[in-house]
């Protein structure tokens, strides 16, 4: 594997000085960010995050914040789901549709206030479409990336860490529901979620000044939980059928073919941008979509770019991420298949770059 | 340094396996897109860059394609540039600014005809912006990203090199024009441009599967030149005055405080989104601009975050860029001065990461 070459336009975090001190091994980038990917070893992450606690940066999971009078028409005109019943205080899973329903991002929606919205974004400049869209219909509403940054406590004994630094009533949150907190006299939102299935929560640190003193603490209360830094782990993710947007699903997919058509209320989204181009599909559902897929055989290298999925010569779908799993025994991996050969126990083969494997379509995802 | 991630979201280039072949040793990410930062080292490929020739895959200065009655409206309302007496085959550079003034992005526009327009981006999804914009003001235009890579040639043989392969009527290219030639059978657009000051062309490759038959076809040209892969090289980068987006300036900066003044018609360009907002600072100036600083001492790390630079205690700047310059015998660098302090000959201090340095501002780049 090639070096990362520094430079300000790769940003650093808040956090960045903690993440180094912990070893961190390699990163990617995303929102023009770090984001770790490796401290010990992908394998070494993975087992501790499915026992033990692990504290994440992901500051790369910016904001884009909504404030003003029309602040909730800009955000349902941003997504096919319906936002009507949302409530201060919960978190909603939305995709964004552009005027053709491809998708540009798929981030968590946070809702402050009925006028005030954070977007926490997936991997591309979701600012530029909503301040695009705000000044072209001339919207009553500033858009603008606040200082938010994110840090996630993922892992069994989450919960446990968090109550230690917040008190007990982190344990009263709900799934995708946040409420307010106070650190050293900084009120942030904590949210229980997180990009893993171990159970955990995100803290929006809201000044960045304040980002290693958090940290700190949290290493400091979780020394005797064997608390360590870690990030999300790619075996880990693909396991739980976690979608990474760029690699998964790009501005080429459909909601709906990305697996996420019970996110979209298209009859009843009115505003949406999209809403057009998605009723046909809405209705008569897609033709390719995003499956669990088990790929046989040795240790493959990392997906770097869409490894074609085949029915004998024909090119049926492709995969997007693979990793073997040391909990299955198998490389766990995420493709889009066509509707000919979507269907659970359909056997295909895939041109990994070290040469045909044998796979097959699975009913769900690993866990 | 740290090793980077592969993963399909990090986009591989149509000329990726050349690159690899070439003995590529380190990367950034530009455009959700792998961008080569060293092949031997930065000293040794600075010294080739401006002795020689060098294939460079920029692949990520992807394109912004605008097509359509309304393109050129749309381009217009995007850059305080007058845009009135460009014809189709002129490049121009043109700050791109949003409603307030700050800069997106400050790519080259590519005039293909009177409606058909590429836009050849520096580091941000600029096509999410100009999407937004030609959706909210109802414009006719069809705005994607198509499938064009850019190849640079770049070097005092790059003209030898590129004629051999293209034909002498290369040679009639002027700087910041471009033709159109054919290479088996594909039409492609080559500029004489590029993001060195060696002099070179841009060669907009429009078929990715012709890819490697171009880088092959130029290395095979190129073997009694000494030519080799290479890249934009951050000390011949900092020389010549070459901004980054992302490192030099962000959405923060007004493209007079980037020293971009040059390329404004704030009076002129009418229909400029950001025209309103630049109509004061294009007529007082700037109270903070971008100079050519020098920085004495020992070898210094790469710049990954600002660097304050002081004048005593006052905070009056920053440095955002800078390398150690084997031909000039000191360290070259671009920072943000203010008004208070930005002429030729201040003396300031820099808080760098191995402690203060002793700086100068400059009359003007070195190259």
């Amino acid at each position: 594997m090639a070096l990362i070459s520094p430079s300000r336009r790769l940003r650093r975090t808040p956090f960045s000085k903690g993440v180094e001190a912990a070893g961190v091994k390699s990163y990617t980038v995303y929102n023009r960010m770090l984001l770790p990917t490796v401290f010990e070893s992908p394998e070494a992450d993975y087992h501790h995050l499915k026992n033990h606690v692990q504290i994440w940066d992901v500051s790369c999971e910016r904001q884009v914040e909504l404030r003003g009078p029309d602040a909730g028409r800009l955000m349902q005109m941003l997504t096919p789901r319906d936002l009507r019943r949302m409530l201060p205080g919960q978190c909603y899973y939305v995709p964004i549709v552009d005027e053709t329903g491809g998708m540009l991002n798929d981030p968590v929606a946070v809702k402050l206030a009925e006028d005030r919205w954070w977007i926490s974004i997936a991997d591309s400049d979701l600012l530029l479409w909503v301040k695009g869209i705000a000044n072209g219909y001339r919207l009553d509403v500033l858009v603008d990336e606040p200082d938010v940054s994110p840090l996630a406590v993922q892992g069994p004994k989450a919960e446990d860490l968090v109550a230690k630094v917040f008190g007990p009533r982190v344990r009263d949150i709900r799934f995708f529901r946040f409420d307010w907190f106070q650190f050293q006299g900084m009120d942030l939102p904590i949210a229980r979620s997180g990009y893993s299935k171990q159970g955990g929560f995100e803290i929006y640190v809201t000044d960045k000044r304040m980002g290693m003193k958090l940290w700190d603490a949290l290493m400091e209360a979780g020394a005797d939980m064997d608390v360590r830094a870690g990030c999300p782990n790619v075996i880990e993710r693909i396991e739980g059928g976690l979608l990474s947007y760029g690699n998964d699903m790009t501005e080429d997919n459909t909601p709906h073919e990305c697996g996420l058509g019970r996110f979209c209320d298209t009859a009843t989204a009115i505003g949406c941008i999209g809403r057009d181009a998605l009723l046909r599909v809405a209705k008569e559902g897609p033709v390719q979509q995003i499956r669990p897929i088990e790929i046989h055989g040795e240790k493959l290298p990392p997906v770097d770019y869409a490894w074609p999925v085949m029915a004998g010569t024909i090119r049926v779908g492709q995969i997007t991420s693979a990793a073997y799993s040391p909990d299955f025994g198998v490389h766990v991996a995420i493709g889009m298949v066509k509707i000919t050969h979507w269907d659970a126990g359909t056997e295909l083969e895939v041109n990994t770059p070290d040469g045909p494997r044998k796979a097959v379509v699975r009913e769900a995802f690993w866990a």
